[in-house]
């Protein structure tokens, strides 16, 4: 006792960590697939509108998506103030486009992102996310591999977003979240470029992967950030890092902000304006003091191990 | 697939709502008893410490229970700058207590919580969480009900603090969360005396309690503040909401805020200080919006009815 | 701890009861459809097959349903030697007709189901349970209420199978659990025919529907028998009962089964032989004793009600 | 949809396989304790009385464990007639002891258990499983290993019943399901003596275990018979296999058997009776065949390999 009245008798669980799972009931099974790289599903849930799922991880669902997405591309976008070019890898729902199309200034968004099966499921199955951001003419999506494209080519950007799949173990992003590739981020960015990346659980309970992963970008760019926002299922609030050689304020003049970006942009925000920048510029004491004591890496020959399997894991596991 | 390891056979299941459950690993299982009020655990979890769940609702838990106690005490004690006497209403753990005797100023601290055997059983087995809060001579131990005790005493304070668990129906506490209740708060208010309540989840799925709490509270108070801490195992981001006669400055100064804890608080602090301050200050877009909109307040005859059920409603339905 | 490793994240979970509950991981969902009488699943599971569910009640497996429709159609087959005339109320899945099918003596099987869409959804996701009974000239299919095709006609059937859905609350079988419904049945048999019910879980922790369904059917008919066949995936071995105008016998002998079997069927059983015919017709004490005291009976007025609810239940209650 | 009402809030879950999973809700948690050699819960559940785990497998629940216990004990010594000296492998509730002093031809019930704690926790937590058996002087409780009192002891027995809990990885008890511990048994059996062990699920989907155990206890001994009984908490039908000296009849009459129980029993049997040995005695014809078409055996060198892990697997992994 007590217990309670549940809605469903088909639940999507994600196994957060050995210890903590967090359910979600079913309502549609829109896609269940297993790519050439990772296993997919979208489906549709009770609470929490539809939902893409790779590899067991949950990677956004539609009712609480803006606050992960709003939160990846603005803040590197006013830090900047006049981005034209917008490089984002991975980024398969097209949500992560959508929001660097919101601004009036950018002229082009190349998204890199290595599985041409969840593209084109997103583009069909999640339009509420993409929003027709796949057909803006500004866009180009190349089916390829991050690390392949930052190494072979050499256009530079604006911006640059990290926008991966958790480095879980044997999964296809677990090399994106070393120094080496943010070194290669680096040497395509444009001067006063920045680069932003998902950065992890800040749980107290779970927060290495985000702490060291600030560290990483704060040993490769003169400057960096780290910030806060809350994602309800992610089951944790969640990080990000940017890094720049552009100087970072301290704060930021709300005012100001919401000038910029009533100017820039062409609006439709829900999670960012001037004051919510000032919420995301001001992470809490206990990680902001986890960050600064921090000094470890991580390498290729030091990866990070996320809880949770790629498909080749499992395969050896069964 | 994929799945995963998962490392308990004995699992804590929060329904947060009808779609939506969380599930916690239980190490060990240290109290489980039907109170004259409400069904009590409390738990060790694998990641999140020691929790104390009542009707089936995860209360605290010692990892991170700081995000929740310290965002929900030390706002309304910075505003108010000097404050002297603080009386809680619930707050069963004396984590709330622990954290306003960190105010040198203080010289009072009443709880008021109707359930005897929760109150034993926290003393008992989480140490961790009142930190000797209990045994504190400026600490006094009110057993009884929260609107009689207001109902029929005189004695003002100068910040009032509503820690009580969620209004779920049947349970002890939903009346609680209604502008009689507010209102009687307000009366036993000493000048420039701050009210602060928890105030539900603010996740764009279910933030209609919040919400609307905001709005009863900006009904009965000249002066409100509503904010958003986040606590992982609460499976959402937190919100709570204060009312006061007093002007609530539209933000803060970092370092001034500093200034203040320094000298008026032992310190010991892991969420709050300046700039964590200014994160509370300001909350999300579009929570600011929504609450602006909200119309409706909760009444006696209207009181809210969220997710979940006291014990009399849970023998009535089974 | 101990804990394990599970293969799947996306599981299907049946609420056995408010305390009992048994998941098993999705590999595939091949249809999900609210129908205009119930919610259908058919999904291919890790163990055991591909699976119909009903209003989230588990019907059959393709693994373990042997166990479940050879149990209840050779039986009474067996009982009578030379069944004709076959009418199987309910039987969605085919696999009942399927097993008539094999009575070289069969010139007719009319299988009256209420819900077309299960059984087309059956006939196209799970050939591998009526492996082509529906195309067999001697089958014919007709969409109707079973109560309403018993009151209405007057043809007359050796053998009478009641292979319905568990009697849920506002499910669309309860009714025809009920002695007003049996009599029905009794009413179409033609001389020493032969009726038979699915008729619920025997296990020491739930027996009551299926101890008063004996007790109904003998109420109905001068001679009657009840017998259990387990099927894993029930959670419960699963009881069936029959009732008929012709003598019962209190055992039979295994040689002679077995040659009545050779001569009269078409053979390819799993289950049923001379020697498991001995097994079925030896229920276990527990459940004789339990049957031979029970004196209630079900009626219209007083229907069982089984743990579960149909969709119209599911309504009022979300 | 649909979903239910569930009764409880926390949740005992039985990995029974990867890919299926049986939980039930716990109302109260009587023993945890991780001994010396394995991971022990004593817990009353909602449906089915109290039950002991070890190493996360159900071992037994006072609402179902006669189905099991009077099934372990009684076929064997029903065969013998007079059975006078009984030795129980493993038995740690209990039970299995109770059982065999039903019979009033029995002077002697020796355990040989390893595990002194669970000993002791069933012995006060589980009265309703030992109902005195410890108490009665014909009981003697030896707390070592198996293998090592079979190897150094020269006693003989009537009766040697293995009720072990199941053969998983690293586990207590995995090499005592092999040839080589078999013929330790028959060792020391007296003349015309016989040999029964548990034999894990008979589940279609699950049954390579007891198949192959059938073979290996037909290897060692002249005559041999298996045989199944439902548990419905094992979420499987359960195995048993007798092997012995003795000829073994095809059938049971079971007027001779109920004669044979009055007289040299004190009676009380829930399960067994003349009936109920003619069930057991005819197995369903699907395991008849796979276990007379099985060759292989288990030995030390290929012992079973259940899923499920001991503390010492568990260690590694986590």
């Amino acid at each position: 006792m007590p217990g309670a009245r549940v809605a469903s008798d088909l639940w999507f669980t994600e196994y957060v960590s050995p210890w903590d799972v967090y359910q979600h009931g079913v309502q549609r099974l829109l896609v269940a697939k297993q790519t050439r790289y990772q296993q997919m599903y979208i489906i549709e849930t009770g609470s929490y509108g539809k939902a893409l799922i790779l590899d067991g991880k949950w990677q956004s669902s539609t009712v609480d998506e803006f606050l992960y997405h709003e939160a990846l591309v603005h803040p590197a976008c006013i830090l900047h103030g006049e981005p034209r070019r917008v490089l984002i890898l991975g980024g398969g729902e097209g949500a992560t486009a959508r929001e660097a199309l919101r601004w009036k200034t950018v002229e082009k968004v190349l998204m890199v992102d290595i599985d041409e099966e969840v593209v084109e499921a997103c583009r069909e199955y999640l339009p509420e996310m993409h929003q027709g951001a796949f057909d803006d003419p500004r866009t180009e999506v190349l089916i390829g591999d991050a690390l392949e494209y930052l190494a072979k080519g050499e256009a530079r950007w604006d911006i640059i977003i990290s926008d991966l799949s958790d480095p879980i173990e044997e999964g296809p992003s677990f090399q994106l979240f070393t120094r080496e590739y943010f070194e290669q981020c680096r040497r395509r960015l444009n001067p006063g470029g920045i680069f932003v990346v998902q950065a992890g659980p800040t749980s107290p309970a779970e927060m290495t992967l985000h702490v060291r992963l600030a560290s990483t970008v704060r040993a490769v760019f003169p400057h960096f950030m780290h910030y806060v926002s809350y994602v309800p299922t992610y089951a944790s609030p969640w990080g990000f890092v940017l890094g720049t050689d552009r100087p970072v304020p301290s704060d930021f003049d709300p005012s100001e902000v919401d000038r910029l970006l009533a100017q820039k942009t062409k609006g439709g925000f829900r999670l960012i304006d001037g004051r919510t920048m000032r919420m995301l510029w001001n992470p809490p004491k206990y990680l902001r003091e986890a960050i600064a004591a921090e000094t470890r890496v991580y390498t290729l020959q030091e990866p990070p191990k996320f809880f949770g399997e790629g498909i080749a894991k499992q395969r050896q596991n069964l």
